[in-house]
C-alpha cells in the first residue's frame, strides 16, 4: 500500500441570476447563484473528486449521478462524507488539503473561517491541515465576468 | 534523493472540424478534433509534462519539438514511454497519478476504462496507482463551446 | 507534525498595453505587461500561495493586501521570501516544485534557466527541485488573446 496518496480536484458551476450561492458549506448574499442538480457547491464537489481521485475510486459524477432523483438539490456534504467514508476503510487519513477557489463578487473573506471550519469537521482532521484560499478572475473569461464559479484542490493522504 | 517528488502537468488543444479527436490513446467519434503538430492527444501530454516536471527535467516542447518533421503526427505514447524511461532511470517509479479531463462533447465515460488501461500500462503500474476523471465545463468559455480541450495531472514519484 | 505537506498555487494578471513585464523575477520585451498593485509576477505570486498553502497559513491577500501602500510596486520576491522564511520557521524544507506558466506571447524559452535560477536562489534549495515549464493557450479565451497570464504551482514540503 501506497504510504503516501495525492488527489486533484477541479470543478467549475455556472453562475445565473436568482439562484442560491453555496460554497464551501455557506450560503453567501448575491444576486445570482450555482445552476447544479445539487445545491451546486463547487468546492465540496472538488473536495470530494480530489479525494476520489487520490484512491483511484469512482467521481462524484459516478457515485452521484446528476439525473438521479435522489441527489436533487442534495446538500453536497453528503458527498464529502462518503468519500472521507471510503478514504478510511482504504486505510488512509488526510494529510493536508489546499482548495483554491475563484470567484469575482462577492467577496470570500468574510466566509472563510467558517468555510475551513466546515471541511474541517467534514474531513475529521486537525485545522492545521486544511487550508482554503480565494481568489478573483481579474474580470476576464466567465470567472472573471461573474458568470461561474471555479474549485482547485490538492491533496495527500497518508496511511493510517 | 527526495523519497518522493510532486509533479503537475497541464494542457489544452484547441478543437477545429474535421481532425481526429484522440484522448488517453482512444479514438473517440466526433465532428472535431485537436489541432496539433503531434496527434494532439491532450492526455498524454500533460502525463508526460507532469511526470518530467516532477523530475525537473526539460518539459515536452523541449524534447519533442513541434516543429520537428520526426514528430509529425506522432503517436503521443512514444512521450508517455519517454518520460517513464526518464523517470526509472532517475531511481523513481510512479507512486500515483490522478487526471483530470475537461472536454464539454462527447461524453468520455464510454472510454474511460480503456483510457486508464492504456495509461496503465504505459506508466507500468498498478491499476490501483492510476486514475481519470472527466468533467464538461457547464457551457462556459472555449472549453465549454466545445472549441477546446484540456487536461490537469498531478502525479506523485516514489523511489524505487 | 505531518513529514510531507502539499500546496497548490494559482494566479492569473490582465495584461494591457504599456506596462511593464514581469515574469519569475525577469522582465520580458513585449508590448504589454500587468496590470497589479505590486509588480504583478504571476509566478512568484503562485509560488507564496503554493507554499502558504501547504503550510495553511494565511494567504498572500492577507499578508500582502493589494491596497496597502507599502506594497505598492513591490517587488514580488519579497513575498517569495517571506513565505520561504514562514516554511522554516514551521520546520520545513522544500522538497520540489513544479510551476507551469501559460502566456500566448512572447516566447518564455529565452528566460526559462534564468528564472529557474531566481527561484532556486529564493527558495534556498538544489536546481534539481525546481521546474519551470511554459505553455501557450492556443489562442483561446484571454489567455489566448494575449490579454492574460496564469501559473499554476505546486508544491512538496518536507520536514526538515
Amino acid at each position: 500500500m501506497n504510504p503516501l496518496r495525492i488527489g486533484h480536484g477541479y470543478d467549475l458551476h455556472r453562475l445565473e441570476p436568482g439562484l442560491p450561492l453555496v460554497v464551501c458549506g455557506e450560503r453567501l448574499e448575491h444576486d445570482r447563484g450555482c445552476a447544479a442538480h445539487s445545491d451546486g457547491d463547487v468546492v465540496y464537489h472538488a473536495v470530494t473528486d480530489a479525494i476520489l481521485g487520490a484512491l483511484a475510486q469512482e467521481d462524484i459524477g459516478q457515485l452521484f449521478p446528476d439525473d438521479a432523483p435522489e441527489w436533487k438539490d442534495a446538500d453536497s456534504r453528503l458527498f464529502v462524507a462518503e468519500a472521507v467514508r471510503r478514504m478510511h476503510t482504504a486505510g488512509y487519513t488526510l494529510g493536508n488539503i489546499d482548495v483554491t477557489v475563484i470567484l469575482q463578487r462577492p467577496k470570500m473573506s468574510p466566509h472563510k473561517a467558517a468555510m475551513r471550519d466546515n471541511l474541517v469537521a467534514l474531513l475529521q482532521t486537525d485545522p492545521g491541515n486544511v487550508n482554503l484560499k480565494a481568489k478573483t478572475h481579474e474580470k476576464v473569461d466567465s470567472l472573471g465576468d461573474n458568470r461561474s464559479i471555479a474549485c482547485h484542490v490538492v491533496v495527500l493522504l497518508q496511511t493510517t
